[in-house]
C-alpha cells in the first residue's frame, strides 16, 4: 500500500477518534470519577455528605434517583455565596451611589438619612430607621430604567473595593461554592440565587460570577412601570417595594418564581430557615445546608448575636434536624478565589 | 497483513466513524436541513421568515448570531398556543369548581355571580362585572395550598373536554406551535410562556403538553403565604391579586420573571402588543409573530370585535412594523395534533 493511499482514511480515523475519546474524558471527568470536583473543600464530614447525595441521587435506577428536571439548587447570596461583612454590599452600593448623586441634592446635606450618609455618620443613618432605608433605597434604586440601573450597577462593581479585602467585591466570593455550584450543575442541577437582595442588582453579574444566569435569580424587588419614551419602551423603576424575598418570604418567591420545590438549598442565616424547611418537606433525598461564618482569620467570625446575618435559630434547627454545618474554619482548605494556589491555611 | 491483525483497528476507526457521522447527521437534522421541522406549517413567507431568522442568528459569525443564553423565546398561551374559545380554559375551570363546591356553600343559590353560573345564566354573571368574577376568582382559586391546588387542575383536565372539540383542553393545543417551540428549542433557544393567565393554573401542565417546565411560565398570580401546619410548612394560596400579566405587565412580568429581553415573541391579541414592542426593541435579530384567528372551519374566526382575544391595535402595528401575521387558515397545514396525518384540509 503507497503512504498516499492510506493517509486520508487514516486522518479521518484519527480525527473521529480523538473526538470520541475527547467525549469519553469529558463525560467521565462531569461524573466526578477522575477529578476532585470540590477541591478547596477539606476531607471532612460535610464534603463526603455532598459527595454522597450527589451520587444517589444522580445514579439511574438507585432508590434515591431524581430526575434530572427536578434538580433544583437554591443558593442565598449574601454571607452564602459572597461576603456579607461588615455591610451588605448593596448596602455599599447605595452608599456610593448617594454620595455620587448629592450634588443634583444639595437638600440632602440637611435631610437624613443622606446627611448621615455624606457625613459618614452611620448612627445617623440607623437612627432613621426603615423608612430612612427605604427613603435612601427609593433615592438610589428608582427613578431611573431597568437599563440605566443595570449600567449604573456594572459599573460600580467594575471599580468598588472591599474595604477590608481591597479587592473588587465580585472578587469577595467563596471559592468553595463556586467549586460546588459547578459541581451540581455537571451533575444536571439547575441552580438558582434565591436571595434577600434586590433582583436587579444581582442580574448584571451572575452569569459571570457564579454562573448563574438572570433568569435563575430571584430576589427582592421594587415595582416596575411599562412606558413608551417617543418611540421606545422603556421599563421604569418606581419607589415602592413590590416583593421582600427574606425568610418566610424565601419559599413564597421559590413558588412565585420557579414554581417547584428545589431538592437542595443552601444557606447561612436565619433568613433562609424557612428555604430549607420547604425544601426539607418534600418527598425524597434533600441536601440541606447552613454555612457558619466561624473563621476569623481568613474572613469573619460571626452567627446569633450578629446584625448581619444572624444565625440563631436556623442553627439550631440544623442540629436537631440533622442539616449540614460547615464550619469555614475546619471544612474550607481556601475562602476566596485570590488564595487558590496557596497552601492551605 | 494478515486478516486478524488489522481488525481490531479497522473495528474501532469504523467505530468512531460512524458516531461521528452520526453527530453531523444529527446536527445537521437540527439545523432544519434534512428534516423539515415544521411539516404542519405550508410552504408560505411565514415559514420561510421562521426558518430564515433561525438559521441567521444560530450560525457562528454571522451578523445576525445570537449568542445561545440570549436567545429568549416568549409565547402567549390562550389563543396562541392553544385555544381559548369560546371562553378561556381557566374560565371554563373556575365554573367547573363553582359547581363541584355548591354544595359546601348553600348561600351561592341567591347569590351572584355563582347563582348565575349554577343556573347556567352567564348573562348574570357577566353582569356581577369585574368584582363578581374576582369574587369567583377567590372562591375557586385561593384558600388552599399551592399543592392542593395543583392536584385539583390536574383532576379536572385529565377529564374536562372542550364544548367544541370534544376531548381533553390539553389535546386543543396547536399542532404547528408545538412544532414551532421544539424547533427553536432545538436551535438552543429557551421557550417560556408569558400569559395574561394563572401561572399556578398553569404550571401542573405545561411541561408535558409544551416542554415548558414550570420555572419557564409567567403569568398572573395571586398572593400566597408561608404558614407552618403542625411541622409541615405550607404556601396557602390567598384571595388576593399579586400580579397581572397582561398588556403593559407582560414586559413587567419578562423583566421581573426573566430578567432579560427576549430576541422572539409570539402572541394573538392586543394583550401581547406590549411584549413584542418590548421584544422588538432591543438591538439584533428579532422574530415577531401573531397569530390571526381566520379559520372558522377548523377553529374560530374572530379579531377586532372578539370579546375574547381581541386583535385590533396590535394587527395595526404588526402589518406597519412587518411583523410576521399569521393565517392560520392559509399558513397551517393542521391546527390541532388529532388532525395529524389527516390530509390538509
Amino acid at each position: 500500500m503507497r503512504r498516499n493511499e492510506r493517509t486520508p482514511v487514516l486522518r479521518l480515523c484519527a480525527i473521529a477518534l480523538v473526538a470520541a475519546v475527547c467525549g469519553c474524558a469529558a463525560a467521565f471527568g462531569q461524573s466526578g470519577g477522575v477529578k476532585d470536583p470540590l477541591p478547596s473543600w477539606n476531607e471532612s464530614a460535610a464534603k463526603r455528605q455532598i459527595e454522597e447525595f450527589v451520587q444517589r441521587t444522580t445514579k439511574p435506577g438507585g432508590p434515591d434517583f431524581i430526575p434530572e428536571d427536578e434538580r433544583i439548587a437554591t443558593f442565598d447570596n449574601d454571607g452564602t455565596l459572597w461576603s456579607e461583612q461588615p455591610i451588605y454590599v448593596q448596602f455599599a452600593f447605595a452608599i456610593a451611589r448617594v454620595k455620587a448623586l448629592a450634588p443634583q441634592h444639595p437638600e440632602w446635606k440637611t435631610t437624613q438619612p443622606f446627611q448621615g450618609v455624606l457625613e459618614g455618620d452611620m448612627k445617623a443613618v440607623a437612627a432613621s430607621g426603615e423608612h430612612g432605608l427605604l427613603e435612601m433605597l427609593a433615592a438610589t434604586h428608582a427613578g431611573m430604567t431597568t437599563d440605566e440601573f443595570e449600567k449604573t450597577v456594572k459599573g460600580w462593581l467594575s471599580t468598588a473595593l472591599h474595604p477590608k479585602y481591597k479587592r473588587l467585591y465580585t472578587e469577595c466570593v467563596y471559592q468553595p461554592m463556586l467549586e460546588l455550584l459547578a459541581y451540581l450543575r455537571a451533575n444536571g442541577f439547575k441552580t438558582y440565587i434565591v436571595s434577600g437582595g434586590g433582583v436587579e442588582f444581582m442580574r448584571p453579574w451572575t452569569e459571570q460570577v457564579y454562573g448563574i444566569p438572570p433568569e435563575q435569580v430571584v430576589g427582592s424587588s421594587g415595582k416596575l412601570k411599562f412606558e413608551m419614551r417617543g418611540d421606545t419602551p422603556v421599563l421604569l423603576k418606581l419607589p415602592e417595594v413590590d416583593f421582600v424575598d427574606d425568610k418566610a418570604g424565601k419559599p413564597v418567591g421559590i413558588q412565585k418564581f420557579i414554581g417547584r420545590r428545589p431538592v437542595a438549598a443552601f444557606g447561612n442565616s436565619d433568613g433562609d430557615q424557612q428555604m430549607l424547611e420547604w425544601t426539607a418537606a418534600g418527598a425524597g433525598a434533600r441536601l440541606l445546608l447552613i454555612v457558619h461564618h466561624d473563621d476569623d482569620v481568613r474572613e469573619v467570625a460571626y452567627d446569633r448575636k450578629s446584625p448581619v446575618g444572624t444565625l440563631d435559630k436556623a442553627w439550631d434547627e440544623a442540629v436537631q434536624r440533622h442539616w449540614i454545618v460547615v464550619s469555614m474554619k475546619d471544612d474550607w482548605k481556601t475562602v476566596f478565589p485570590a488564595e487558590k494556589g496557596k497552601s492551605a491555611q
